[in-house]
């Protein structure tokens, strides 16, 4: 389970996976008219689960204030580490939605256990994400969830299923060989807005094929999260539906994986590498965004300053805005660090731009700032902070620029 | 010093009044050439200072990367509580500039102290704001400090002279009596962006010609700020150099102002009273800002609940982007609230916006969302939580909403 020790098996990305290309699995979406803004349909309801049981293990937001799905799939994941699958809608989040709002979300895992094999809501998570505060249309749930068709080709339509404001659908899987077999692992997540994740996620779903130990699953998960989707940030606002779920059907066979099995590095090492590409996608997509921001904290004086550091510098309006412009401002970074709550010495630190070193050591450099500025034009910019303490700890963290259209996207969301 | 249980006095509030109102100061502001962006020149050099010592207290940025102004500004204020005023200029915050920057910003406060009748810098405090991560052009500040006209009308000079991307000067003055005698308080401030105080400010500035016991003033300057400028945002960026300073001359007469003086509850509430007006001035005129947006948590379990939850309101990007589209989205309160760290009971708080009940202790309420809607186009936007935990303590926060100028402002401002 020890990643930072994991050495890089080869993996094979398959273009076009997601959640139903690991074996045994099932997946579908449907529109069901929950989501009533925008100008076209598009599908808000999506059912994933196993052709059998599937192991599985969680994280969910750390707001104070949670979703009833949230409450409902806390509950469920402490009694069992065996379930049907999930069942997700978007256009509503089903929150602060009283007595009533806890009742419709236990009615949409039994309905969806109904169409997985199962015979009580107990054995689905359920996932609602959208606006806060609206009661969810149960007729339309109901007649949604018995129109949507499930196969092993749903994985897209299910991805497309969960998107809110998401430009495009955020899928990834690959396959890899470990101890002389073959195991997939695929994945899809979503999110644009109100992303700041804590210990949870936006929507996150990895799935792959082997079997695992569910204790193994869940520490790996754990740890996995905060590498990846945990180090994202969109808009500092954490959502009050983010989770993120990880499935194992067994499908590729063999004994259960856990520490000492010969997969179990491999499988650890698969499973980041596709939810750091989801997460990166998340990222990337960002309301409004046009680039990722990619930021790094080096010679922290532990890892828990260098994340600090690394996700103030992509979660800071002023360092976004400043990648808008492409406006050579690394100051902000210095800023954004030092109100981090990470040990940084301005007096030593240094700052590189792209590979443009802007700050020396404590000394602002003579680089021509217009070479900064074209870096900062890029696909990713990357925004490196040595912070000066001479630690050896460092993160990464990933983000995106603040736009005009940011602020179009969320001033005309409900109505 | 206890202002929770101070009576309310007769302010006599005094039209364009500022730093200067008080007997015993003066102030004046230059263009010395510093600040090159924009289309027309505008001041960026002021000096305020008494026309005898001053007592002083100050509060600074907790931001770990500091200002050189916000460093001699603390050791000097750790030495003395007599200076002969400060000295600002806008437009460069020489704050990792290294050794000649540290040596420029004393500089600055020697060049001050012989414009105040000072011998020595360390008798001067200095403000230095703007652009991160660039050297300061001292011929032009040693040119504009021997240039710049002291007198006892030049606080709205100073005004101007301190603003960076601020629309307009932000001043305040009142006059009161108190056991027998006439005092006056003025202040002005200055911020737009790069606003989230914590523990100091962006610039806030206040005096008095009360006469003050130096201990007295420190310990009611920290209170005021708490409830002032530590309660408004505008981006969640924490400046590198903010600082809140408050300077008595004493020039009204009597008896140094401590506790059990006549006049030391009203004169704490007139500090108050105009620091809270500066503040809200700061984040109505947030960056590209169209309306004030004040928001109140109360039933918290305790006072520091109770500003987490308000602040995070007034903070959240979505919030502020759902006032600028007048999208009565209410739920977005309720996530702020979430994540802000307090402690909320979803099932059991209730939120109105303005008048209108939307959330009624854990349920939604069917109040027509046009008219919610309609007190979201307000010049001044109330929202109110109650948290719902049962507990009485309460707080209020200024913010601003969230537009596309903010982010015009902000991805060109360097070049």
């Amino acid at each position: 389970m020890t990643l930072s020790a994991t050495p890089s098996p080869a993996f094979d990305w398959i273009d076009g996976g997601g959640v139903t290309t690991p074996l045994g699995f099932i997946a579908g979406g449907t529109y069901a008219g929950i989501k009533t803004y925008g100008e076209e349909p598009r599908m808000d309801l999506g059912i994933l689960g196993g052709e059998g049981p599937l192991t599985a293990a969680g994280v969910f937001t750390r707001n104070a204030v949670t979703g009833h799905s949230v409450t409902h799939g806390r509950r469920v994941l402490a009694q069992t580490r065996t379930v049907r699958g999930v069942i997700i809608n978007s256009g509503n989040a089903n929150t602060v939605t009283g007595t009533q709002g806890a009742a419709d979300c236990e009615r949409m895992a039994e309905l969806a256990a109904g169409r997985l094999g199962g015979s009580d809501g107990d054995e689905v998570l359920v996932g609602s994400t959208g606006v806060i505060g609206r009661m969810l249309p149960m007729e339309k749930v109901e007649r949604g969830v018995a129109e949507v068709t499930l196969s092993r080709d749903g994985g897209y339509a299910f991805a497309r299923a969960i998107m809110t404001t998401d430009t495009h659908e955020k899928q990834a899987a690959l396959r890899f060989e470990a101890g002389g077999r073959a195991y997939r692992v695929g994945g899809c997540s979503k999110g644009s807005g109100m992303i700041h994740p804590n210990m949870g996620t936006m929507y996150a779903l990895v799935t792959t094929d082997a079997p695992v130990d569910a204790a193994w699953l869940d520490a790996t998960w754990r740890e996995v999260i905060d590498r990846t989707f945990n180090m994202i940030d969109v808009d500092m606002d954490t959502s009050t539906s983010d989770m993120g779920l990880v499935f194992a059907s067994g499908a590729a066979g063999g004994k259960p994986v856990t520490d000492g099995h010969p997969a179990a590095a491999a499988l650890a090492a698969a499973i980041e590498a596709v939810a750091q590409r989801l997460a990166k996608s998340v990222a990337r997509d960002g309301e409004g965004a046009t680039c990722l921001i990619e930021a790094t904290a080096t010679g922290a004086a532990d890892l828990a300053d260098a994340r600090m550091a690394a996700r103030t510098i992509v979660s800071s309006p002023l360092m976004k805005t400043a990648v808008t412009g492409r406006d050579p401002n690394w100051g902000r970074a210095m800023m954004a660090v030092g109100r981090s709550g990470a040990r940084v010495n301005a007096d030593t630190a240094s700052v590189w731009i792209g590979e443009h070193c802007v700050l020396d050591r404590g000394q602002p450099t003579t680089v021509d700032l217009r070479l900064v500025s074209q870096a900062m034009a890029q696909e990713v910019v990357a925004i490196r902070v040595d912070l000066g303490v001479g630690g050896e700890a460092s993160a990464t963290a990933w983000g995106c620029n603040l736009t005009h259209e940011y602020v179009s996207i969320n001033a005309d969301y409900t109505t």
